[in-house]
């Protein structure tokens, strides 16, 4: 199997003022080769740190992607690093540099003179286009590894990689594959989802499948690996686990693949022909922001009302005076006639309304902080559930958001009169 | 100057399915502690791998970091592979076994019994007590140096770190310092705010400071950096530098050291105890997210209408029918009708509103994908403008969203009669 590493140059990344994604994708991208990524390293932007990983690199390794230290400025110091570790000289490359005037007219600025240097390029080095700014990706072979530079700026090194470095690298070399499957699971931690389905867990290494457990924030992911062999058989081998596993956890489960909850939830909506709407408080617009994350909602998504205040919960959703003033803005009734009072506001068939308290200030002995009531309103009706989602806000927040989403999520499912199992295979 | 790296584990960052932020926060720790992170690797989840890196440390590093592959489930065989590696024996720590029984009491559910194992560690191991999950963190030494084994879950991780590594390691070094200072900027690309300062960049180096530009879709970020010295005049150093710059860039500065804009704007509408509220078309609740994602923002934030449809930006904005018709809701007239209306709705001092084609379908020759309108509403009255934001669905929103904030935030300046410059230094 043909074999990848990352490196990631930049004291941003070594000093945690920025989170290295760019890394992730890659290793994303070079899984859907068959590639297999060993190391991601994440270096200095000094000469002496880019030659001593360069140096590092084991010899079986077959591709090298660095990002980083290509701009304009003058702390991008790659390019030079590069072209002694290649004892190389240097050219001017005039389609880049074309490229680079086009850049700047087309957007009516004035190429500033730094950004003439962006086309001079190692002379053993092929330029890979850019098309989204002005530094060019760069091509290197040495012995039998190729080594691909390419700028951090994270939408510029990603269209450099698919769109130039990839079919070189097809041509390049011929490859093997590794099959994943992963269920996405929401509501249920770790180890209880452990507990549910250790007899069938056991079981996978009969296969030769590896078996691997991805919690994040409300959110764990079941990642099935199969490496190498047939892979028809493999695929075929994953989808009968994966319908074995499934009534187990047929609660927690919502989809496969990385697809993401709101994703999951627009789709069934639009299957169904219905729409929704939302009303935040705790929440303050997440739920929303995720929802209208996915191209297309606004076919299903009519809109929320993210009321802060008691005032805007009576006057924009109808919430009673009395109530708020009996039960508090977080309490069933309240959580019900928000859901209530927005579906009707946006004339909506589903809704989702949220109030709690997100912290880390705010909560009482009888409502401390995390206590959360979500409710939810479907054409048969409305109902509400008290969680309590833990101290941090942030982490509430989210929780609270894909706790809600599931939710739906399942009235959505009745409504379509389906199974559960069943939603899980729908198409777009 | 200490040196540290860090190490994750797991294979769920070699395949890109998880992106690691545990590393970028690890590297602020060190950071401020003074300690050089030089090297940031991820690593597969075998014995293998772990072993082969931990060979591969360098001898003068000083503190070595893991996070990854300590979870109760099968995958994780972190535990295993560093007993071999220190050629330690095994004990049960009474402590970590009582802690994980109480994690699971604690949540009326019982304890599986694969967590018992929690309590089993090397025997050269020193447990760092885990307050929000029940795998315990490592402490080993070997040779002159320190190796730290954590949970990879981040929010056990951070705490393990904080309350129980970082004492550990006060205690067992002496520290320098590095000194570094960071502008904020927004509504500037990279290399026209690098010929905006390029006289004061030059003139940096006279005094052994180092600039890099950090960017990031709408954010450029300047971070002056100086290693070692005397850390008192390396501030005033710093400080004297920063005060010369802020002239050239006033127009883009909105903070220092990584404040967000969401937070700048919360303190300066605290500051004149000024309320605003948000109505929200393209950006789909991400600017209410923003706002309310600071906690005590309900101090000023009173709320947001998301109105995805014409029908709701009439009914609850109050826009006009007829310049629906006539402008189409991407204009500059239903701009200010959005951001009056929810002014008024929300009776608040200020408010935002964002109407445009987020994309990647919905464009026209006359709107292209990426045209958006931001309108503001502030007490002196309410003016809007035109942005062109490009074709990414993701990046169109945060862009839109950060703009609108700057807008809003030069506003609230005005509003407190003080100049852009003396905003920034404006204390919570």
């Amino acid at each position: 199997m043909l074999q990848a590493q990352i490196i990631t140059i930049g004291d941003e990344i070594l000093i945690g003022q920025v989170i290295d994604t760019n890394s992730a994708w890659l290793a994303t991208q070079f899984n859907a080769l068959g590639i297999k990524v060993s190391r991601i390293w994440s270096i200095a932007d000094t000469r002496e740190a880019i030659h001593g990983a360069l140096d590092d690199v084991p010899g079986d390794v077959d591709v090298v992607v660095m990002t980083g230290g290509l701009g304009p400025t003058k702390d991008d110091i790659t390019k030079g690093a590069l072209a002694e570790w290649f004892s190389s000289g240097w050219k001017t490359d005039e389609l880049v540099l074309e490229r680079v005037k086009e850049h700047f007219s087309s957007r009516g600025i004035e190429m500033p003179a730094v950004n003439a240097d962006q086309a001079r390029l190692p002379e053993k080095a092929d330029a890979l286009h850019n098309a989204y700014g002005t530094a060019p990706g760069m091509w290197f072979e040495k012995n039998n590894t190729v080594f691909i530079s390419m700028p951090g700026v994270p939408f510029e090194m990603k269209y450099i990689f698919e769109h130039q470095a990839v079919p070189k690298i097809k041509e390049h070399f011929e490859q093997s594959e590794i099959l994943h499957k992963t269920i996405m699971t929401q509501g249920i931690g770790e180890s209880s989802l452990m507990s549910l389905i250790s007899d069938w867990e056991e079981d996978l290494a009969k296969d030769n499948i590896k078996l691997a457990y991805l919690p994040s924030p409300g959110i764990v992911r079941l990642r099935l690996s199969l490496f190498g062999g047939n892979m028809l058989d493999g695929r075929i081998l994953l989808q009968d686990r994966v319908r074995q596993v499934l009534p187990m956890i047929q609660d927690y489960a919502f989809a496969f693949d990385d697809e993401k909850l709101e994703q999951n939830v627009g789709k069934l909506l639009r299957h169904g022909g219905f729409s929704m709407s939302t009303a935040e408080s705790c929440t303050g617009g997440y739920i929303s922001h995720l929802i209208t994350s996915i191209s297309g909602s606004s076919d299903y998504y009519h809109g929320s009302a993210i009321t802060y205040t008691n005032v805007s919960k009576q006057s924009i959703l109808g919430v009673s005076g009395d109530f708020l003033k009996q039960y508090g803005a977080v309490s069933e009734a309240v959580a019900l006639q928000m859901a209530e009072g927005v579906q009707k506001l946006y004339g909506t068939d589903f809704s989702i309304a949220t109030t709690g308290v997100a912290g880390p200030g705010g909560g009482s002995p009888e409502k401390p902080v995390g206590t959360v009531w979500i409710g939810i309103a479907t054409p048969q009706g409305s109902f509400a559930r008290k969680f309590l989602m833990g101290s941090h806000r942030e982490r509430n927040i989210r929780r609270t958001a894909l706790q809600a989403m599931q939710m739906l999520r399942k009235e959505i499912v009745k409504a379509l009169e389906i199974s559960s199992i069943e939603a899980l295979f729908i198409e777009e």
